[in-house]
């Protein structure tokens, strides 16, 4: 696949995410609540989690437009955003700024903001359960495995519990293996959990040697994530980044920068992105059903913002 | 079912459920989040929701004791917990005291809270979808089921979006009916969860007329216990009732009290009660079987705390 066809498959599967966030999100929800969701998780980014699980799918067989991936796609999106509404309160880090707009406490107020946060992960898991009238194409069991796969890694173990360590860090100093364990948490867990809810719409076989490849894939390409962020905090504008700059410096937060160095921070990252590669080379995929993943790989290494 | 019978009916359920969230909220989690869970969702008040889940789903044929029973009620009962640590965060009521403790908030500071509420939250969808290795007697479409009734009945157009409706109502005179609308969402959404769980958990066909009965029990039953629950907000003392009472009168919160004054609106509690044991006499169940729910019922009207 080559840049503009990648350009191209990426931009018709972001178009209907969207259309189907715009759909599942009603601005109707009782007093603003809609509103402050719809701010939260509209007109979202990079959505490298949704093109994730849509990239994985297809590859595996199941199409990016099925029910299944699309309501992966949608919950998984769901999740990250109200994690960032919550991390944005001023109880957390405190940001106003966001995707370039307003945080949506600083848009509808604290108390809107955290449930619109709440309500977010509960759609997230209601999107995942449709009834047979709603959706009759996405069986029970692969219902209750896209659950288990999201809740697991969002929740005390995963994302949830990677925050509870970064708040404990602040002012600390980690080394490479607890802050590895960290951002495995707080940020690979999602990654990881995007190509593993792919390889459930598309029935891979928990625990097979391809959704083994595939998670080593996902691990591969959620630790250099975090290491780019970390090198893009360090040395890009607030205004490259639609968001806050500096802030873990600022806040004495360790990051791989503060613990390596830039040259070697860049180097890990390069180094995870043939690691991610050459776990794809472990699947048996067809390799033109594997362009999309090499190439997330690469946005992930080469992304500037 | 005498009193006494019920009393130890009700103490053996409440001992299991126990006896399993202090299992599966582990002291262990991350960086004292675990710990932040516990005081949460352990030692949680009447528990009104799993004595509903478990008094249903016996009612109806499935064991108190069955594994999806347990996982139910447990997976209720972070729900219930979540939105009440969250609920008493700063930004929202504000409130120092819950079932005579310090709230989550006090205890661990507000950003634990807040990631404490998130992770109650993404449990109980947790342990909705166990593996067959964890836990072989919860079929997938069953798991399926739960997760979409819990995540409906506590997301926007049920509980957040009831809050959503309480936020906006702050010194705003609410008709009979748009307060009944609030209640039915915020505090009615999950009582009557509970039941359909229950129901859920014995595989009662959802729309059947057995399904229907037990649906009106329930909405009687929490329509009741938010009348209750204002009754008891503008008579009682605050060491009676283990939180702080008269809040709503403070706020200016419209209440059915404020709005029906205090004689009709026992009245028509008690009406309610009558409604809830007509219902169940429409369920086709045995007599014997509905003991429970008639003692339950009962007791959300004459509760005094």
């Amino acid at each position: 696949m080559s840049t503009p066809d990648f350009t191209s498959w990426s931009a018709r599967v972001l178009a209907r995410v969207e259309s189907a966030l715009t759909q599942w999100v009603p601005e109707a929800a009782p007093a603003g609540l809609g509103l402050a969701m719809r701010h939260g998780v509209l007109d979202g980014g990079k959505r490298l989690r949704a093109l994730l699980i849509a990239a994985t799918a297809e590859a595996c067989g199941c199409p990016a437009d099925h029910a299944a991936t699309l309501r992966a796609a949608c919950a998984m999106e769901l999740i990250h955003g109200y994690s960032l509404v919550h991390d944005d309160m001023p109880c957390m880090d405190n940001d106003v700024l966001r995707r370039g707009k307003p945080t949506v406490h600083v848009a509808f107020g604290e108390a809107q903001a955290l449930l619109a946060g709440d309500a977010m992960q509960t759609l997230a898991f209601e999107l995942l359960t449709p009834t047979d009238a709603e959706c009759p194409s996405v069986p029970a069991a692969m219902q209750a495995q896209l659950v288990r796969l999201l809740a697991r890694a969002s929740g005390m173990v995963g994302m949830a519990g990677g925050q509870a360590i970064d708040l404990a860090s602040v002012g600390h100093q980690l080394d490479e293996a607890l802050l590895r364990d960290m951002h495995q948490r707080k940020t690979g867990a999602l990654l990881l959990c995007s190509v593993q809810m792919g390889a459930a719409c598309a029935q891979v076989p928990v625990g097979s040697p391809r959704w083994q490849a595939l998670s080593d894939y996902g691990q591969a390409l959620g630790l250099a994530f975090q290491i780019v962020d970390d090198v893009l905090d360090a040395t890009q504008s607030a205004e490259t980044l639609g968001k806050t700059a500096g802030k873990d410096a600022e806040a004495n937060k360790p990051t791989y920068v503060s613990l390596m160095g830039l040259d070697a921070a860049r180097a890990e990252a390069q180094a995870l992105r043939l690691r991610a590669d050459e776990a794809l080379a472990c699947t048996g995929l067809d390799g033109a059903a594997l362009l999309p993943l090499r190439a997330l790989a690469e946005r992930v290494v080469q992304r500037t913002s």
